[in-house]
């Protein structure tokens, strides 16, 4: 990359402008103003904004030799889209802050910027603003937008004592994706492209909006449920029988030597959506039931057994 | 710092708790889901919302043997209301993005929020949401939030030949003590301080709602002014002598040789406010009348001369 043009060369107001033109798309009846003023203006329909914030950085969301710059762009976009429609909300709009060493090449940010425009076109949105700043390593924050057009959000203090907890998307490809990069293998694509971008099951979290809570499994399903039961004062009971584990997963796991359940119970990144429902009559087409909601002490339990989440914490050793 | 816990030793959910207590407020009317779920909720009024992020990073933005972390945690949320302002918007809320190396004291992180929080509060805000990641560099993302309340945003590009052009705000004391700090001096104070921290007047822009365009000032104040003519197709001239140059300035450049006038011209990060009347008696009190917007080739002129803004570049040298 070396013949490349850097960032340093084009300088901070030509980077701006390219990744601007490069995100310049016909006008999205959501956005009044995007990118080019002080800020963005962005419906909010119901007088009310749903807003979140993922920082991804090198070495710990993503390395460069495993992952491309369009790669870590739709993994930053989807992270933060997963929490928009984790609130029962509808997403608006994206925003993003890149900080980059002077010497990264200007087509690595905008295929960056490509990967973020490309998962915000799976639900309609857009990136209207962001800042790019030079730093020693680099940094990708996004901020994703949503509107609830009056409806209330879906939280994770919501879920009750006799509700159903139901599934929807993948888990585990991410983590078995990364032990297959982590051992120098570039295949299974369908795992290693997991781990490089999720594809969160967003259509399937629309229809959740009788959900009682909910939540995106971005440290670990275990981990996220704790989550959920702390918010909520109750005791998720999960049926491991009725988790899908794929062929995709045991093969892989027969392979490598690994567990396939514990990818499912513990891996994170796959952003599939756990949600709580008061009947499970009213769980969505496409969900799968995975277990029930109990009174008692917060905690998450399998097959009756009481679990301690090992998922992600990023500073923990 | 080598006794003091570090968010290694405490984990992500230990200092996102802690953090969390230490950002923890009475409850605001403006925020109807604060931090602690997938995103926040926060009030738009109008339906629409104002949104912004900024990135400071570590070497660029600031430096830890310059600035405590309430200084940046403050500079961080200046930067970003001054923004929202900037739209003739009210803010509403505040989520932060916070990239540290493992070796960070806890301490270091919680002043930071603390920072953030006490920004916040002059303008009756919070901190509703973000995020907490290992990185190897330190990379503070804000967004800021704001709502219009069914007020039109003021824009860059809506500056008309004929327009007063009025100022509020300081301009070149970060410049002035940058220089001071960057020669190793810990004084003037009110300018070192203003390097730390600036303090915009947010309150003389709220008064600025008739204004044609606004814009604030971060890179400097020909480099700003070059955003507005160009996005309203404008030449804005600037008189000299009408900018004002306090004591606490030209002292200092008689002090270490610099050069006032460039500091006020040039020198950024102080967010002063820029803004353009079409009628100068609507030209609030507490602004200054600095020039007016003629018609032609876009350009900014300073008693009759075409300038070249030497603002700051991120990535040029």
């Amino acid at each position: 990359m070396s013949n490349q043009q850097t960032v340093a060369e084009l300088g901070e107001f030509g980077l701006i402008s390219a990744i601007q033109t490069r995100l310049a798309n016909s006008n999205h009846q959501k956005v009044s103003v995007g990118i080019g003023d002080d800020s963005a203006v962005v419906s909010a329909a119901g007088s009310q904004v749903v807003a979140c914030v993922d920082v991804l950085t090198q070495g710990v969301h993503f390395r460069l030799d495993w992952s491309s710059a369009n790669d870590i762009g739709r993994k930053a976009a989807a992270a933060n889209l997963a929490d928009i429609f984790a609130m029962g909300a509808t997403p608006t709009a994206l925003l993003v802050g890149i900080a980059i060493p002077d010497v990264t090449p200007v087509s690595w940010v905008l295929e960056l910027a490509d990967g973020l425009a490309q998962e915000a076109s799976r639900v309609d949105v857009q990136v209207v603003g962001g800042d790019v700043v030079k730093s020693e390593s680099i940094a990708i924050s996004v901020t994703a937008l949503g509107e609830l057009s009056g409806r209330k959000p879906i939280l994770r203090s919501g879920a009750k004592a006799g509700d159903a907890i139901a599934l929807a998307g993948k888990l585990g490809y991410s983590a078995a994706g990364y032990l297959m990069l982590s051992r120098g293998f570039r295949s299974p694509r369908v795992l290693v492209n997991a781990h490089r971008a999720p594809e969160p099951a967003y259509e399937l979290a629309a229809t959740a909006l009788k959900a009682t809570s909910m939540i995106d499994v971005s440290d670990g399903l275990l981990s996220d449920l704790s989550h959920l039961a702390s918010a909520s004062k109750v005791q998720f009971h999960i049926d491991s029988a009725t988790l899908p584990i794929p062929e995709d997963l045991t093969a892989a796991a027969s392979a490598f030597n690994g567990n396939a359940l514990d990818w499912v119970l513990n891996g994170g990144e796959d952003h599939a959506f756990v949600a709580t429902f008061s009947n499970p009559l009213e769980v969505p087409a496409g969900w799968t039931l995975i277990g029930s909601v109990t009174a008692g002490e917060p905690g998450v339990f399998v097959d009756n057994q009481l679990t301690r989440a090992t998922g992600w914490d990023h500073f923990l050793k």
